[in-house]
């Protein structure tokens, strides 16, 4: 078979040894004669994986003891409701800063329940899409929490810096969380749908700071109560265990990798390779600053847009898939996570580089 | 390999047909060099999965056109307060009829959101578990709607009637969807976790009536939204690829066998050929009355409760694996859904007599 670079913005591509371990073990796991998918989430066995895979993460993301980690359902879209639903407590105010589609999002669903008071935080500078530094980020104490989300992966916008504020600080860590190290001491809240950097779809990590888990709202459904969830070790439902299964598998081969300071090196590299190909070209345009420049998602635009087919059916018969930009934007896409290889990126830089040279 | 026999409640075991596919074509699933859960939800190729597996469902329930068929996460736990924020409307009670311990489950959470008015219907007649017939069940138009759970898997009882009302029957069918044929056009809402008799865990099947679409609380999570899951195809959220592609499996594997005419009847000769070797026995006791037993969880005692330890060790031993009984109940279960053979449930009663001839 032909190599094949997913460029998928979600769900995305997994690390190639993860996905032939799973199915190496797909119907016989540890010998047991059944699939991993196939035994209660109560069983010795599973609660080894759930286990491991906590402690797994918590040495990759260096999570302190006085955060809980879950494993939930619903997606990031999920997290949309239960936030202020956990999180307002008497409080009638959240700052929501609104830098792209996810963080629009995010403050369509918070108005079910409270008061989403928006930052604007996109600029134009020199025609190119730039971030308001979060040092400018206006807080008040009226606000129950601040609400962000560092990677736009539709707009393929960055935030790499944190306001200095004391309401607890909640991210959507989505597409970002493990391409990088955080400290994840200044977050209060950080939940990330799993799959584009840490599993399959269907699992949603929240990684939550304990003093926050008092202020529920009594009519928050349960299984979307981080109380809930915290007490019961994510099992108030029955988990998505294969999900978890997988997810766990990617935490190990994050180690085996070196960890997120080798993962944030490799990102760098990556993302400033597709970078400096457009910038040195004529042919392609990102529009977006270059200190808000994705390292995740990096969208660009062809000079000629009726190319735009022409170059997708071309690149998939190059084996590179999944390039088509989203709907609400247009152009291309290369979503560039931790299981997209450098070889991978170089594979579409220099297929960039032909299709201009043959189009230019 | 020897044969392994999975009794586990759930999740559950998966047909060895379909497990064997997955696996298969896990890592290049139709010659596309990915795997079905590394590509967009949104792609042509996942929209087929999705619809393919709505159809086939629809075939075997013979779903009415006027309900839609939702594929959601979080599990009936979720459903618990997805129904009363979905259906209460105006209203402000609900009927609950308790025969078990999910029931109960779902009033706890109705509780939330209204005054859910429980009917008990659990009677000792002769010393054994009885479910009240149904058209003794009294309802009124104060209620926005009945629930029931028509198979509790802890206690391995089964409602196998209907009430005559005018109220939307509300149905819990985790564990019995797909088990039998129903009549769809009786029931307001079916919502059932798959980890039974669907597929893996992570994905909920939902069955709604479309004129039950409108009442939803405004506060209600766009997540746990019939209305907004019924408008976005079940794709609001990123949805668990993996867990739908596999479920569309089973549904294949349905139809194959012949559909759930077929099924019943061998459902039905698998709970006989079990319930006749404990009810010929004096050594293993099942406390459920004839007309609700479950004939998917076969809850049975030791008449030595010392033995359990030692029964389950040479079960294993055996291949006969996942009998040990709910925690809160004890003892011995087995679950025999739609993947269980014949020939596993014939294995675990040739093992049972042989461990009476030794132990009695």
């Amino acid at each position: 078979m032909e190599e094949i670079y997913n460029f998928s913005a979600g769900p995305a591509a997994l690390p190639k040894a993860v996905m032939q371990q799973a199915q190496s073990e797909f119907i016989d796991w540890q010998g047991l004669g059944t699939s991993v998918m196939e035994i209660s989430h109560r069983s010795a066995e599973f609660i080894k994986v759930a286990e491991d895979a906590e402690r797994d993460l918590r040495e990759l993301l260096s999570v302190p003891d006085n955060y809980k980690v879950l494993f939930c359902q619903g997606g990031a879209r999920a997290q949309f409701a239960a936030v202020p639903l956990n999180l307002l407590g008497d409080k009638k105010k959240a700052l929501y800063v609104d830098a792209g589609y996810w963080a629009q999002s995010a403050i369509a669903e918070a108005k079910k329940y409270c008061e989403p008071v928006v930052l604007d935080a996109k600029e134009l500078v020199d025609g190119k899409v730039s971030i308001t530094p979060a040092e400018k980020w206006e807080s008040s104490n009226e606000f129950a929490y601040l609400h962000f989300c560092p990677n736009e992966t539709i707009d393929g916008v960055e935030i790499n810096d944190l306001p200095v504020t004391d309401l607890p600080i909640v991210a959507d860590m989505s597409s970002t969380i493990l391409s990088r190290r955080i400290d994840v001491s200044k977050y209060g809240v950080i939940y990330a749908g799993a799959q584009k950097n840490i599993g399959p779809s269907g699992l949603t990590l929240v990684i939550v700071r304990d003093d926050l888990l008092d202020r529920s709202d009594v009519k928050t459904p349960s299984v979307l109560s981080y109380k809930t969830l915290a007490e019961k070790d994510s099992m108030f439902n029955t988990p998505p265990t294969f999900a978890w299964y997988l997810s766990g598998l990617v935490f190990k081969w994050l180690k085996q990798m070196g960890g997120l300071e080798v993962m944030e090196a490799l990102n760098i590299e990556k993302a400033a390779l597709l970078y400096d190909a457009i910038d040195a070209s004529e042919f392609y345009v990102n529009n977006v600053a270059s200190d808000n420049r994705s390292k995740m998602n990096v969208p660009f635009q062809l000079a000629k847009p009726e190319l735009d087919g022409l170059f997708l059916e071309q690149a998939t018969a190059k084996g590179l898939v999944s390039l088509k930009g989203h709907r609400a934007v247009g152009g291309m896409r290369a979503s560039i996570y931790n299981a997209m290889t450098l070889e991978g990126v170089q594979a579409l830089v220099d297929f960039m580089h032909q299709f201009e040279q043959q189009h230019a």
